[in-house]
């Protein structure tokens, strides 16, 4: 995990076997890029006070707000912003890169059986 | 610039043109996504109090530290760490997303004519 490597995202998806399970690729400024591999439909939750990035870098995910739903292909991205309500849904798997600030949990204030306790690194 | 649009960081190369100019493609958490064209040879130069990431979105850039060089190729990634030196090379056209403190000037401590005054959104 040393900050003096380069990494490619993509192959560090080699090391990801769970869904919806992040792991922590690079941490910078309070933030970390995270990488996590989705497939199936997510918790409604919302991050109180960050925004949060999602960065599609193969397949296709869906991001459902409350009054509607954000299409994201390969190489597109899409801001979450803090308190709004979303739910990530891949109807195929997903191969995706979160950044959000490292204290940011993956359920947000949702408490659920995909909450995270510990979030390791890939 | 409404953050609650989905974009694709490659297209919005076609907005542009110079080299060594990035532009703001999302701001979250205090953070700003930018983009730039490099090509050719920037100044040293260091940021005291930011970490800042480079992930070369199509092309090749070397990023020239004062003990070794980093080598990155099309979707990889490589953080710069606060206070370290460095120097971004590119032989031909690179397309780059750099991640960084909104605050943070291009040049870093270093006055130069590439120095940033204000930057712009894509």
């Amino acid at each position: 995990m040393t900050k003096l490597d380069k990494f490619s995202p993509l192959e560090k998806f080699e090391g990801i076997e769970e869904y919806w399970s992040p792991k922590i690729a690079a941490e910078f400024n309070g933030q970390q890029m995270r990488l996590a591999k989705l497939k199936g439909e997510f918790v409604w939750h919302s991050h109180e006070h960050e925004d949060e990035v999602f960065f599609v870098l193969d397949g296709e995910l869906k991001i459902e707000l409350r009054d509607r739903t954000i299409n994201l292909k390969s190489g597109e991205v899409f801001v979450v912003p803090r308190g709004v309500e979303h739910r990530p849904v891949a109807e195929s798997e997903v191969r995706v890169m979160l950044i959000e600030p490292a204290e940011t949990v993956n359920t947000g204030a949702t408490q659920s059986e995909w909450t995270q306790k510990n979030i390791g690194w890939v």
